[in-house]
């Protein structure tokens, strides 16, 4: 049976289409510095705000239609949900799905109870996969939704919560193996406080490593070789998440010893959020060799909480790629679309609209910024730029061999001749823009 | 000669005092957690604001009056400044000063000269300093007016730049060592970048820490054991800052081995503009052992640029001082009035007026702290919050004595059973009203 | 039978009490400026929050406590609800509460049905505000939850929505009415646009306007004599609202003649989210002879989204307290919490601890203010200001007997000599600390 | 003589073109919707930041290039820049330049002074405008840099400032007519307040209204016919300026009887400030009949000061266009850049890569706009989306015939059964990106 019957699989029509239906730059096998932009782009759809969202939001309730949704929270309920996803994602032609736990199957009452319901989606989920050749890009637990959580999971002053917290993750990490899951997250939703009154920040920090360090020993044991990816969040749910940034990300992993094994699920809405452009968060995630993944939306810089729109604005795509091309790509990371439709927007054909716009919108990104490598427009002016460094006191002080009476010597000689360059940021702008056509 | 012939030295009055130019709350001598409040709080007066500043704008120019300043660069007006601050600093009563090097001295046609007209001011801060008594808090190197820091100072593209820089650099510490100084600030005024395009963040950075390593380096030379201390600030004039926030500026200085030598010196205003409170960046660097010395000064919430003005709300600087309690002090660093007078509070008694009330403030903020602390109506109200963790199974996962196997089997088993409390935050709100009064 | 059986009426205990569940400054029957405390402050407890309340949010779910819901949507629990709304308020010692429709009672099938529930309910409230003495200060329409206003309701570009939500606010006001309700609200929810692409913004606005004098049609009908209030509000939910802030209101008011109909009822955090201060907002209200009532609570500068903190602020309530009491009151408007406790904070007593603090900082900004007022301090300030213009060229000017080529003449004859004065913003800023202690 | 002999005239290459001295998308006489590109989008080239911008900010002094001009404020060299400017506009291709009165020509020590100097220059700008066919898009007065107006100009609380700034603008309306400049424009740069505490707002507004109306008055008397025009903007260099967005601009003109005479020119970093799109106010203001002309630049929503950059957005641009076209231009308004180069794009080159940006840029826009409204594939959108107010109960309310009474009725008896259509946004959004190639 299907449940988009009016929805064909979605195929290339190229930018001349007229067919809001059709792909008119993302075209799978198409090779982009020797990858298929299928390998290269590793699309992955959301889970939670796909097939769970409901349109509903502080001033008002569901809108979205679902007329597959019994409206319960059975397992048969979760176990149909199953089939409609992965006949999306078919039909869309991404890759990948990702997914937290309780999006997939219903909390029971006990942990057990949990355990077993999403056991029994899980079942589905592994015929799903196999049956369609879509892969899990990643798994994890949502540990914000349930009441347990409110004062946090991992950081809770209630130990007998980060237990809780501990055991739903160890399920979940051997739910994400089962699936062969390419990634493990940590998205810390109530990681951080809402007042430091009451709060021993120093302690919730030391507890938040320690969970992160049980999760790498559990994974050794049981084999899992995923990647753990670390998902920076500045604020919402709470006033300030711990997770706050790539550089509170990286500082937390450098003090407590996680570099070797955590990288960063970098997200635009959050970048923002915390004052920082996306391609800030990739470029300085990349540099440090921890650039894992990215949550691909965007937000409303008008607006100050998580939108979570899908991206379509070509700058900001082709900027995400010019940095991920520069690192080769995400493998075993992807683009995860972990963006919603608007409440308005509550036809099922929304979600398709939705998903070609934010897919063509990377692909385009992808095509542009390839073209800019292949002709060195920005790499030469910045090889340029800083060709000082290349050699004579720039290479000296790059290879460690001078002091600062060394330096002072020289200007005071009247060495330090160099004359500043330009630079250039409106010419640069122009030709950004020259390549948007 | 007085400067301030109107303005005898301010003293404590106490709090019922009707007098503009009195201390109603800063009372040097009195006791606080066992230190004079003089010790405990380091006052410092900022050279470059109150000596400095001209009330120009980017939409207009000089309006506060200096009747004592000839309006040259000359190195005599510049030395007849230092009288002007050393008289006004002692009759404010603050213990300490600090500046930049082109604060006190003007830059010359080349750096021999620049350095010879620092040399020639610094020993009439000297004599100044001795007869007054009033100490050095901190030297710094101005790294950001002069055009040739355009594209920013240790992290130049143009090495000769930076060559310049380290040469600036290495005066500016001497001197301040010369002075007796206590710390030395990095301030990266220009040390960020305007945008990806044309940039190398990463050989940035990595020229950023050697810099930094250099200036270690020669301050063993000269026997310098004053704190190095890093400002994080966001942006401007930057479009984006490599010392971003506190979690930026440590996670650099744990990327390139600089926690041994370097602190904070945290900003108000500059935290704001980050997206945090002034309360988290000083905890969250307290608990890295990092917090070394505070910028005083307040942000305006709803203005997005620096507006540094004088800190005047209790609330702020009750939460400062209880930071600055739970760590003993601040010591060698202190609380430097990093603020400015209004453009239109032109006359010289804004000044006196700006600085009795910023210290008035944190004055009153300490005692208020001290009493919460005495009382101790947060700290056992956080104690209990975390109680589970002190003993059965949170202390099991402080001792790393337990794995995520063993903590589901606690779950599976009903144990998990600790309920949560009320985080309290309104109530605990209502209490810090109470103690301000 | 009590729902709050540990809670005792709350009473005025005086600034030394350590009783959490007593007011220390809010003392009913004290006298300021002329009236009562209970008169002048006229408190009013927010059904929706304080009653209707979960403590969900877009990343978890209900956590607040609520013993004596039965979780349905039932008319009988709805009529429960009354009683312990009163046995709050009156513990409380509010003189006022205000709902919209659908937080009293539920929405049924058909407009029919939920006009049926709500009489029911209505009918309960009577007897509960006779029995009492608690008022209502106003009522209003839920026009924002129901999937139906998910494009606006007022605003929607579909008349039948347009029509329910007319038979909505006519079933709304009459039930007001009703209750002696001395004001009607409109805050449009949804009225607004996620984006211009798919709005006609002109024919949208000339159908607000059409509905509000509809609504001012029919209470005239009805015999309706309270004060109508628009409430300006930015942004969220949706990402333009039409009512940004007081000027755009005040600006639509003007265009389609509803001025002598529509006073404003200001929230802080509203105001503070449009980037203006609450203060701002207030006194641009008032001074145009239209600041109704305000919606007292307050945000999180740091964060983008509608916190509605209980207000604890000192410097902000005293700031409010200034230009009420220079409009010498609000009456028929009130200072309504519209607050909610943080969902951490899930125990009833909270609630009660939040609006003690609310009401005590209300509280002891009106006496800060009352007696900066009556010292003149602020007053006499800016009256010596602006002295020049009391008479001379300021004068004429004011007078209007004067043009452009006269105020030539005038300077260049050399008339032109005032001098400037310093704007004083830290002492005023001082001065201000000195009276909050 | 030649000020800028490596640069040749800038002319029309196509978008094929790899000359950056070139445009790609700007040909002047190329028709849109029945007008030339050149009469349709009325660029201007503002001669502040053009020809008097310096490179400096709060942090660092000047750094442009300007060989031309001999640094000091003489009349000779403001003659000399005269001549620059007019090469400069000339080989740009731009059709209007606008200026302060203060950019042209040197503030003397009196006004007489300051008006013989301005009369000496405008004699060169009119042989220059009439040998070059340069035309004055608008002329406005500086009142905001000078120290006198620290406090504000037409809000001064000193009426000498008052009567000063008036005398200003006497002699630059005088000007500007004697230009044949087509509109004058009020910003208000210190218009606004810095604080509450020492400001009588509702005196302020009042005077503001008054020097607004002298105006009107005296441009009679004079003669001009040009539009004035008022400048929203939110903040900066004030805390709260009095213009803060196109809401509060219009009800201000509407309280003081002022819309006949004014319009607005809006900016799009104005707009972003006060937390607007840029096609909100545009939109809004067109709706009311006062889009008058815009200021062409962008902000960085990352940041919160006026970064006044160069507009490079082809989003940006095509909404502005959408807008612009829809009312058929903005005549005798235009596109004036009021943009500066980044202060490190320090050569003469770089203002021509800057402009060219711009102007492509709107070109593109205008192109793209005109495309989506020929093909009308926003517009039907729209008309869909409101049809049900073109009959039935809609065409009621429009046209007035109807009650709440009525509307209930309609409801009671299931008549309000029109469904609610998708907003479809994110299909919206793929069309935009469609037309952009």
């Amino acid at each position: 049976m299907s449940y988009f019957p009016e929805i064909s699989k979605i195929v290339y029509e190229g930018p001349k289409s007229k067919n809001p239906l059709a792909f008119k730059h993302y075209n799978a096998d198409e090779q982009i510095e020797g990858q298929s932009m299928k390998d290269l782009l590793r699309y992955s759809v959301a889970y939670w705000h796909t097939f769970r969202g409901t349109g509903s939001d502080p001033f008002g309730g569901a809108t979205l239609q679902k007329p597959w949704d019994d409206g319960t929270e059975s397992v048969a309920n979760a176990i149909k949900r199953v089939d409609v996803a992965f006949e999306f994602v078919e039909k869309l032609g991404a890759p990948f799905y990702c997914f937290h736990d309780r999006d997939v199957a219903p909390e029971g009452a006990t942990l057990a109870e949990s355990n077993k319901n999403l056991d029994a989606v899980v079942a589905r989920l592994k015929e799903k996969q196999q049956e369609t050749g879509i892969k899990l890009l990643w798994g994890t637990a949502n540990l914000f939704s349930h009441p347990r959580y409110m004062h946090g999971a991992a950081t809770s002053p209630n130990a007998d919560v980060f237990a809780y917290a501990c055991a739903q993750v160890k399920k979940a990490l051997e739910v994400t193996h089962e699936l062969g899951g390419e990634n493990y997250v940590f998205w810390g939703g109530r990681e951080g406080y809402q007042n430091l009154y009451n709060t021993d920040m120093k302690r919730e920090l030391d507890h938040l490593a320690k969970f992160m360090h049980l999760a790498v020993e559990h994974a050794k044991a049981i084999g899992f070789k995923g990647q753990f990816l670390f998902e920076p969040k500045p604020k919402e749910p709470t006033k300030h998440q711990y997770d706050f940034d790539v550089a509170a990300c990286m500082n937390f992993c450098r003090a407590y010893g996680l570099t070797d094994y955590v990288k960063m699920n970098i997200e635009t809405n959050h970048a923002t959020l915390a004052g920082h452009t996306m391609m800030h968060e990739l470029a300085y995630a990349s540099m440090q060799n921890a650039l894992g993944s990215i949550d691909a939306n965007t937000g409303d810089l008008l607006l100050g909480w998580d939108t979570d729109q899908f991206p379509t604005d070509i700058y900001l795509t082709t900027q995400c790629m010019l940095v991920i091309l520069e690192q080769q790509g995400l493998a075993p990371g992807g683009i995860n679309f972990d963006a919603k439709v608007r409440r308005e927007s509550f036809e099922p054909v929304d979600l398709f609209y939705a998903h070609i716009g934010g897919m063509d919108a990377f692909a385009r990104g992808a095509k542009i910024a390839a073209t800019i490598r292949k002709d060195g427009v920005l790499k030469d002016f910045v090889t340029n730029r800083y060709a000082t460094w290349d050699a004579g006191i720039g290479n000296s002080v790059e290879s460690g061999k001078i002091t600062f009476a060394d330096l002072e010597k020289y200007v005071l000689e009247g060495k330090a001749v160099a004359k500043n360059q330009s630079g250039r940021q409106e010419l640069l702008e122009n030709i950004i823009n020259d390549y948007i056509q």
